[in-house]
Order: structure tokens, then sequence, then C-alpha cells
């Protein structure tokens, strides 16, 4: 019997969303699935085509990226998740994919502005494109640096991962969480979209302006604030 | 016996396009449907996957936008909806959708002006871009405000809702409707198609020309005019 | 027995086609199929969904758009597709879309220019763009004078409708042709996409130059000249 | 008993990729794979649809573009194929599509440049487009002379085969190559999307930076070097 039996089709199952939802080619994504209980996360295996894979092919790791049950190489971008985890005890599962607008505005090197309420319903700012790493971290331990550019990132701008799921790096392409795996893959679709509707704004009107305050902040609090009243509340 | 069974049907089945035409990612939008004779519409209940959506989830719902029947929480628009229904007495059912061309349009403040006969067979309007609500709108009773923003700009354009089907609300996305649920889901990828037609043709030619006056009617007025030939008269 | 059932199986089907290439939002379009020896056309009626149409709903019409055979009402397009079929006797069936990036090109009233091969392998010249019609035409016999704004333009610019058969018109959108209606269908579908790859390269690069004249009649002479090597002959 | 039934196959599975991927419309593209122990290699027919294609159909070449085996014609663009396996003897299969957003850059007459990892993972290269033949090569023998463009682009560049499995040719479109028809088929799809994300990027930002050099190499050596990490070593 695997111990590790439920997060392994949690985090198979997440895993094949990312085709389902248009958001990969090939094996170009990642997602994984953390057991705070036991301090491990499973993770796609590298360079598995989609519809090969198969739960019992999900590598157990945990928080420093060693290997605790599994019998094929991790994702390449294991210790970027590995990192996550460990520092952000509040997330539960990590999608990494290169969907097309979400990569266009990272090598575009530029925030995604807050355009309108598609966008403020799932978080209250610009999504942020972290600065491409520096040469020492790209030549260090990349993949770690990748997780420590990502958390500068937020410390810098002062942004709680918990009120913004999703980041950019720039000349790479987007990570997202959440406090499970399927709500991670959910904010990948959503920062797609909204990366696409944002491209598509600029195309029509270079001049708009970005969503004000007033209605930003109100469909934000409608579906996260502490009166929200969107969805059924469970 | 459910008295509202025939209602709910009709909004399910209607709310059930909207993924097929791919106008919704997830559950970023709704539909409803009224019953006149008995001065209440049904709605689809917020938050809830299209793929998990039963008819009996519909939530029966009067002008006031109280809940008559439903265990569920209605759409979070469900006020925008019941003040149309309200103001306008001819229309049968409405959408509300955050489909990527029409939003990106309500992202760029603008009108869609009208390019051509695609456009013209629908409306031989613009399709109009409402303003933005003001702060103490949004501040105040929000989606409720948003109807009476919509009803505000037909007022001030001259639009008949009977020649206008359609709407863009600045940094949020269009609203349609229709002489019932079903017409309002069709105008809504009506609408869509539109958007991406006139983007595209702004790319290609910034400076060419709206429709002359001539085609714009003569194409409203073989569908819609007391002559019409399109269609097969029923 | 029905005599025109080989005809309107060949309407039909190519009809059929149009939503499954991608073609058609909900009616818009329509194909028809001539029988030379019984100087007749089928064609699809008008406002019928295609996933409600059937063989015998298509409607059988002279070369003078008088119904022959049938019970519902043709495409209100139908005295377009008959002076065609009056003045070109060597076409065998025409479409008639209003397919998205065709219809952008249309609208921005421009010929598509000859970027490349694509677009040689099917005519060596650029796609006309015939202009929007008088307001005398429109108020006049409108589709009988689109008919005759395809002709003119054809003999205005000297092109052969066996070199060329495809045509946009201004503000409207496309009409193609071909020696039977799976022909016209077929080149509907490779208008679509080169209009598609002309917006783009524009896009990429506006100075872009057409393609050489070397390059353009090679092509086109190696699928359409006399000794043409591409296909398997039949 | 067909000698050639495996390469066949393998030519047919290869073939039948390209419309799943979305890389085709009708017939635009050939997939070929060699038998370096035969010296031949498997081609598709011209001008045959791909629901239409059997393992049959294949027509077995020589390097010198002659056929060995088969009764169907091959693609008009086989002496291409012909001459890069007898100049490349390291290369096992040939992909020529007309993608959408390759012919794009095509048409548009430039190199791809590296904006992202995505990229990077592949080749560190840009994309190289090679300039369209002279009248000379064009009114010659063109299809061979089409590989004699793509090699003298290559070593004018520098370029490896190896490192480098794609390119485009001016106002006509992409060819890609790999170790097997199947690589060669992957290389085409990955081509397409690198095409559509540089494509969106410039569009958002015209004045971005190339990946710059240490980050350019980190991808392309993780998943390539000698100490590459992707994938599970097979």
């Amino acid at each position: 019997m695997d111990p590790y039996k439920t997060l392994r089709e949690e985090t198979y199952e997440a895993n094949c969303q990312l085709p389902r939802l248009g958001l990969v080619l090939f094996t170009f994504g990642n997602v994984s699935a953390v057991d705070r209980d036991r301090a491990v996360f499973g993770i796609k295996p590298s360079g598995v085509p989609y519809e090969n894979l198969h739960p019992q092919d999900i590598v157990i790791m945990d928080y420093d990226a060693r290997v605790v049950d599994g019998t094929m190489r991790p994702s390449s971008d294991t210790k970027t998740h590995a990192l996550l985890y460990k520092s952000w005890e509040n997330i539960g599962g990590i999608t990494h994919t290169h969907s097309t607008y979400a990569v266009a505005w990272a090598q575009a090197g530029l925030d995604i502005p807050i355009f309108g309420t598609t966008h403020a319903d799932h978080t209250h700012q610009p999504i942020p494109c972290a600065s491409v790493l520096t040469d020492a971290m790209i030549e260090g331990d990349y993949e770690h640096e990748t997780g420590h550019q990502i958390m500068n990132c937020f410390q810098d701008k002062g942004l709680s991962n918990q009120e913004m799921e999703m980041i950019l790096l720039q000349n790479h392409g987007p990570f997202t969480w959440g406090k499970d795996a399927a709500k991670s893959v959910y904010n990948a679709a959503v920062l797609e979209e909204i990366a696409r509707m944002a491209f598509l704004t600029l195309q029509i009107n270079p001049n708009t302006h970005p969503l004000k305050d007033s209605l930003r902040l109100k469909h934000y609090e409608r579906k996260h604030g502490k009166n929200a009243y969107y969805g059924q509340g469970c």
C-alpha cells in the first residue's frame, strides 16, 4: 500500500488539467501538491507527456528537493517548487506553465496592468513580472534561485502570496499557486486569460487607463473580502 | 411538482450554451430568463461550474432581487438583471459574460464602431460602451447601480433596447438581452465575433471608415425591418 | 422521387463543411451548387442553423433567382449567386461566409497582398477587394447588384475567374467559387488562412515586400500550369 | 511482404500528427522518414488529404529523388527532402508545413529573435530565415535549390543542424528535422509556438531585449548539454 496514494492522485489529476485547459504544449508545464502533515510534495516527473502519465509516476519530494519516494526523475523545476513550499507555509499547490500569453508578457518584461474586473475578481494588483535572474543566480543553483527571485519580488513590492497567487518571471513564464493543486491550476488558466485580455486591450487603445481604485477593490472584496457574496460560501 | 420547472429548464439550457460557444472560462458568466406572468426570473447560482449545474439549482427571483424559490445563492450580478427586467418590460432573457474580445473593448473604454454588414445584420449603431460607474455608485448598491448605468447610457444616446440588444460596461464586460434567454446568449456570441472583427479591422487599417448609412440600414432592414426577407419568417 | 436529389445532397454536404472548417458562426454563410444541364442551382434556405439542415431543405433556383422547387425561403444572398452562375458559365459552386479574417480585410477595405507561397499556390494575384456598392445599387436590387459589383471588379482589374476564385466585398465579406461546391468551400477556407497570415505578416513587419514575380509564378504554375506536378493528376 | 513496411508506417504516423497538432490546413504539409541502412526515405504522396492517407500510399525515394517503390506521385517538395538527407547524414526525419505563425515570420522575412526560455529549451540561437531564392534558383531545379538555400544559410551563419533543427524560408514557410520523423514533427509544433510567442511579445513591447547569454545557455544546456537533467535520460 502506497502511503502517498492520495497525494499522488491529487498531483496527477491537477497535472492532467493542464492540457485540457490548453495551457501546455507537449511537456511544457508541471504541477505539484503538498502534504503539510508529512512535509512532502508530489510533482510531475520530468519530460513525460501528459497522455503517458500515471498517478504512480508522481515523484515525492521533501522541502529541500530530495526524492522521498518514486523511481522517476522529478521535474527540472522541482527546486523552485521546494523553496516556495518551504518559505510559504500557507500554500498547498504550485503550477508552472509556458502558456502563450503569459509567456508573451514575461518575454516583454512587463507587469500586467489591471484593466478590468476580470482581473480584479482575482487580485487587486497588477500581476508582477520578476526581473530576470542575475548571471550569478543563473550560473549557481538556478531553479533554487528562481524561487528566491519570486520571493524577492514579492518582498520588494510588498505583495501577499494570499492576495496575489501568480507571478511572471521575466524571459521565462508564469508560476501560480493556491490552497491546493487544483486552485493553482485554476489560477494558471485565469492568468492566461487576463494576459490575453490585457494584450488585446492595449492593441485597441494604448492610452487606456487602469481600473480605478473603487472598482478594483469592490470586485476583489465581493469575492474575497470578509463580506464576500460571490459563490456558495463553501 | 416544481411550479418553476419550465423556467428553470430554459434558464439552465441557456447557461449551458455559454461554454459550448466558448464565451466563458470557469464560472465567468450567467444567464437569466423571465416569466412575465409570474413576474419572476430564474438565474444561475453564483460560482457553480457549468459542468456541475443542474436545472433545480436555478434560483427564482423577483424584480426587486429577492429570492422567491431555491436553496442556492444567486449570481452576484443578480441585481443588475432584476433592474433590467423591472425597467424594460419587453425583454425575456439576459446574458452577462467576460468573453475575451468584448472585455478587451470594454477595458479599452471604447464603443465598437460599425465596420461591416456582420454588425449591421444585428444592429445599425455602434455597440455602446457605458462609462465606468462613479465612486458613489460603486460604493453604494453596486450591481443595482450597474443596471442604472446601462439604462442611463441608453437614454443619453437615445438607443432602443429592441434595436440594440447589447452593451459594454467600461472596465467590466458585456451584457446582452433579447426576447428570451436563448436570444440573449445568441447576442453574446454575435457581440464577441463583432468585437473580434472590429479589433482585427483596426489592426489592418487604422484609418478605415465606418459602414456608410445606406448599407448600414439596408442590412439591418432586410433582417429586422417590416419587409424583412431574411430567415423563414417564423 | 426527387429529380434534384443529387444536387440537393451536394449542396447540403458542402454547406455542412462550413461549421466543420470553422468558417461560420450560427447561420452566417451559404453554399450553392449548380446543375448546368438543368440550368438550376441548389442553395441553403435562409436563417436555418446548420445542425437543423436536411438535404430536402435545399431550395432549387433558376439563374434569374426564381424558385424552381422547394418549400423554404432561399438564402437572402441568392440573387448574387444567381447572377454569378448566369454570367460565369464555367463555375460549379459558390460559397459566401463571414469568416473572421476575410471580413476584417473587407472591413479594412484593402486587397490582400501576396506575401508568400501559400497564397501563390492558389492564385498569383492579390485577393481583390471590390469597392462598396453605390447608394443607388444598395437601394436598388441589392443582392443582384452585389453580383454586378463582383463582375465589375474582375473586369476593371482584368482578372480571370479561373485564376482567381475569390473576392472580398468591402465592408461585407468574402465570396469564393470553383468547379463545384466542394471546391468553393475549399477556397473559402484557403482565403481565411491567407487573410490571417497576411494580417500577422504586416503586424510583424509592416515594410515587408510582396512575393517576387519568379516565385509567385513558379508556385502557381507547379500547381495549376500545363506542366503542373502537384497532386495525383486526377 | 513489403520490405518498406516499417518505414512506411513511421512516415504515415508522423504525417498523421500534423492535423492533430493543428499545423496544417488541407494538404499543406509533408513529413518524411529515412532508412539509412537502405539509403531510402518515405514521403507523403502529393495532394492527398490526411484523412484519406494510408501507410501503403507512402512513396519510397532515394537520395537523388528517384522513386524506388510506390505507385503515387511523391510530395512536390521531395527534392528538398532528398538533398537534406544526402547532405546531412545525421538527420532521420524532415517536416515541412505552412503553419500560420511560422509562415507569418517567413513572409515578414525576419529571423525569430530569442526572447525566452521556451525558445532556449530547444535552441540557443534565433531561428534563421533563409533569404528568398534567386530568380535563377527558382527558374532552375526549384525544390532542389530550396535544399541548397537551407544549407547555404546554415553555412553562412555557422549553424549546426543538431543545435538548430528548424529554419524558415523567406516568403515560404518552415522546414524542421530531427533524429526521426516524430522529432521533426515535434520541432514543427515547437517552432509554431515560439513564432506565436515572439509575435505577441513584440506587439506588447517592441523594445524588449533578447534573452541574455547566461540564461540562453543555461536552458539549452540543462536540456541538451552533457550534464542535462531534463527528462528521464532515455
